[in-house]
Formats: structure tokens, sequence, C-alpha cells
């Protein structure tokens, strides 16, 4: 557990699932590079817990005061962000009320379902949501970040 | 998503509960300060997932080569390490096969179940354990950190 020396790690961040009442889950669509749509969220701050960073993200983006479910899985596969090594921990949450409104990164908010998910989704986001309706519609719960191993190309 | 200018995050760290056979879990007893007992682990290495850096600190550590069950919770206040904000990915692993020595930042090792934990535990591994053991022998799979909104005077 010491660490001395020249040691890098990667920077955690948190990401947000966020149930908008039966009407799919919500994504933003990013206004810097990479573009494309992503889950609300972003970088842990020093000194909050990865649950308040992930109800701070979503207010910051979508507007909604969310209500946290559940921890989901971490997901830290170095290829996952084309800027630098980051893990995230992903929470799954509910708005259930408030109206979302794209706002400081996000460009425009949607919800989707599993059908309507866009083909132009950012980072690993896409495996983050396969798994989620996974979880969800046949009760799945992934137990190791998929492709971990490195051996599947991911 | 975006961060720029003099932001600082927390530190990832990895923690693995091993299940030593029918043993219970192994404790290592730590050389450097903090003293007392604690999971095996340490901090992510830019460039391994969370997955591949409690393989690595469970070796070193344990010299045991686990296979890893599940990502169990992160662990992520601010006050669960006195020297800077860490967060902790835990995992549940086991080791079939091996037997354990103390290596590396690991004094000493040894085995402990519910009822025998020492009561010089490090960071929050007591309040891991605890989960832990609600989790294996009640079916309680924590959905969120405790005492996440600092309510709880943790």
């Amino acid at each position: 557990m010491s660490q001395s020396g020249p040691y890098r790690n990667p920077t955690p961040t948190v990401d947000v699932i966020i149930e908008w009442q039966d009407k799919g889950v919500l994504l933003i669509e990013r206004r810097n590079a990479p573009h494309g749509w992503a889950l609300p969220g972003g970088f842990m701050d020093e000194g909050e817990t990865a649950e308040a960073g992930a109800v701070r993200e979503a207010k910051e983006e979508t507007s909604l005061d969310v209500e946290l479910i559940e921890q989901f899985l971490v997901y830290s596969d170095p290829r996952r962000d084309p800027r630098k090594h980051t893990l995230s921990v992903v929470f799954i949450a509910r708005a259930p009320s408030g109206e979302p409104r794209a706002e400081d990164d996000a460009l425009n908010i949607r919800a989707f379902t599993r059908e309507t998910l866009p083909d132009n989704m950012c980072f690993d986001h896409g495996q983050i949501l396969a798994d989620y309706f996974a979880y969800r519609d046949e009760g799945l719960r992934p137990r190791l970040s998929p492709g971990w191993r490195g051996d599947d190309g991911k």
C-alpha cells in the first residue's frame, strides 16, 4: 500500500445510468471531443465520495436531482478513454421528478431504450449499457469488468 | 468530463478479500504505518485494470495466485485513509492452492473468521469485512457505500 517515487495512477471518474421515468436511460451528446453520446459523468473530486460525485455530475449535466439506486460496476480498461487512463465507477439512478436539460459539457440530452441506442457512443459506454440492459432485463449482474484480461480485443 | 486547471482527484487502489480454503479470509499485518491488520491491496498502476491490479497486489503481498470471483463494492470516503484521499475497488477472490506467505509490505499473514477478526484493523477494512460477511452469510449485497452522505459519523 506504500507508494513513493514516480508511480502513476489512473484517474477516477463516475458515470450515471439515469432511468428516466419509463422512457429509458438518459444520454448526453458531448460538447467536447471525443464527440458522440455518453452517460452523464465526470471526474471525481478530491474530498467527495464516488456517490456524491455521481449526484453532482448528474446535476451539472442534466439539471436533475437523481436518487442513486446502486453501484453497478467499475470499468477500468486502459483503452477506454483515448485521452488518458481513467476508471469509472458506474451507478444506476433514477430521477423521480424534474425535466432533463442539457447543461455544462452536454450539448443535447435524450432518453434511449435498448432498441434506440445511438451508434456513435463514446468511450466504453456502449459496453456499459449492454451490461446494464442484460442486468435489468435478464438479471445478469456482471461480476468482473468484461475483457479485463485483455483477451477479447477490447 | 473535461478537466483542466488545478483539479485534484482521489487516488485509486484495490483491496482483495481472499477466501482461504475453509479457514476464513486472509489479512496481513502491515509493515508500514498505519500499523495493524488490513486486506491485501495497494495502488492501481496506470495501464492496468482494477482486476489486474487486484491479482498483482494479492500475489505481491501473499504470494498466492488468486482467482477473482467478483467486484464487491467501491469505498471512497475521504476519511478512509489518514494519508490522502483514496478510493478502493474491493474484490472477492479465492486461492485454490498454494500457501500464503507474508511478502512485500506484509509482516504477517493469517486467516480470520467473522468471530476472530482482530481489533486493530486499518482504514475502513473493518467496515468492508462487516459488509462482506453480511453478504456472504445473509445475502445482503450493499448497494451503495455505507455513510456516503456523511451522515453517520464515518
